[in-house]
Parts: structure tokens; sequence; C-alpha cells
């Protein structure tokens, strides 16, 4: 058992050891995405980019804000299963796998500051679940995505 | 002007000096992706992931996949916006960005060998541009996405 702080984040308290390159803390070249759930019910986390995360206009680059888009939905949709009692089946390290990601591109996102996420399961199911998840700076949304997750079943 | 071959990609050839992650050549810690386009019109591409692409599962993970969807994309619609003179305007470094990508995940990818990209623009007006992009490996797709892209009209 991993010893952890009631301030974890979601995914060093569900799955500390994944290799995810968006969201595992046992992932040294990865994003090491930490998220939290909120008082009003959504999941929230702040990302830093990196500088190479460049869209090469001088903004947050479109593939690196699906990366955490999905991550961070991803933080949802664990929480809710663990909730739930929708635990990994088999040898899977996750109950759930993204099946898509309609992502839509709002308005410029900073590179080198800060920018915040936010999700909120709407339809939660053992089969699948769907997220809506944004990313925000200065106030205004720049990226929103639709995400939807199925029920990982690893083959025998 | 940079000296170019015939077999340069499509990122080399119109946009050499773009830093952006996932097909910038002129950034240190991106992806580099080379596009080239393929004798039945469609744009083709090989991207061979690194280590920590990983989804946490052991497969190429889905936002890096967004990541090289997008990008690959962009390599049709800047080829075909040069084709039709819809250069970049103003300072614009690019002609077009993305509006939108919805990606459905089809199939994992593996991690440790080369997938190959396909795109194709469907629609085109100098307004936008809708490209059907995929990831392949091993005969079958892995995943699919469409591609809206916009034409970039810097503030003054």
């Amino acid at each position: 058992m991993t010893r952890v702080s009631p301030v974890s984040s979601i995914q060093e308290r569900l799955y500390p050891d994944l290799p995810c390159f968006g969201c595992g803390h046992a992932n040294e070249g990865g994003l090491k995405l930490r998220s939290h759930p909120a008082p009003d019910g959504c999941v929230t986390a702040e990302f830093l980019p990196w500088p190479e995360h460049d869209n090469g206009l001088g903004y947050l680059n479109g593939g690196i804000i699906c990366t955490v888009l999905d991550c961070h939905s991803a933080a949802a949709v664990m929480q809710t299963a663990d909730t739930r009692g929708w635990h990994p089946l088999g040898a899977a390290k996750l109950s759930y796998v993204t099946a898509g990601l309609d992502v839509r591109y709002l308005r410029p996102s900073p590179l080198r500051e800060a920018v915040e996420l936010r999700a909120e399961v709407r339809e939660a199911s053992e089969a699948e679940m769907t997220v809506e998840v944004s990313l925000w700076w200065d106030g205004k949304p720049r990226a929103e995505a639709t995400a939807l997750w199925k029920r990982w079943r690893p083959r025998p």
C-alpha cells in the first residue's frame, strides 16, 4: 500500500503506479497531471505547459490540450468508477479507456502560464461514461471536449 | 531560403522554422513529424512513438495520437492552401489553425512500433477545410479523426 495524504490527487490516490504519458506518476517523462475533486462536484486541475508545448504560433499546442483534456477526464471517470465499485477487471490497471474525444478549440491558450482544467461526468453507467471537460485561462474557456469512456475488458 | 531536396517533407518544405511540438522541425523537444504527398492524393507519414508515450496500459497514449492526427492533418491543409495560393496572412506563420478535432479510438495502437498516418482533405474553401485523418498499424485503423481547420487571421 502506498501511503497517501488527504490532499493527494486522484491519480496518486487511485493509480499511483500508472506509466501514462499524461497522468501517470510512474512516468518520468510524462506530464504527471494532478486532478482533485472540487466542492461543486467537478474535478479540477492546474497544468503548467512545458516550453516545447508550442503550437508553432506561441500558444499551447492543440495535441497537448487534447492530452490533458483526455487525462483530466480520466480522473473524473476513475473517481466515479471507484465510488460506484466498478473496479479494474482482470489484470487491467484502469477500469475504463477512452473511446472518443471531440475537442473544440475556442481561443488560444497561453504557453507560459498555468491553465485550469474542469471535468464533470454527465452520464455514467458501468458500460460507459460521458464527460464534459474544458481548459480555462483568465476566466475564459480556451478548449472544450466531450470524452466518451468505455469499460475496459482485457482479453483473457 | 532553406535549401530543400525533392524528398523533403511537407513540414520541411512549407514551414521549416515552425516551433510546433508535433510537427515543427525547429522544436528540439518536439515530435518532428514528417508528412509526404502520396500518389493517391492522400498525405502519409510514419510515426515512431517515444518510450514515454505510454497510455498507461502499454499502448500508445491517446493524447499523443491526437497530437499526430492534428499535426498530420495540418500537413494536408497547408499543402492544399499552398497549392491554391491561400498563404499565411500578416505576420502569421501558418495559414490555418485547428478549430476542432473529433477523435474515435478504434483499437489499441502499439507503443514500440512505427504507425502510419493518412490524411485526406475532404472539403476546402479559403475560409475552412475539413480533413479525414487516421492512424494505422498492421493493416487496421487504430484511430480516426475529423479535423476542422479555419483560416488564421492574426489580430492587427
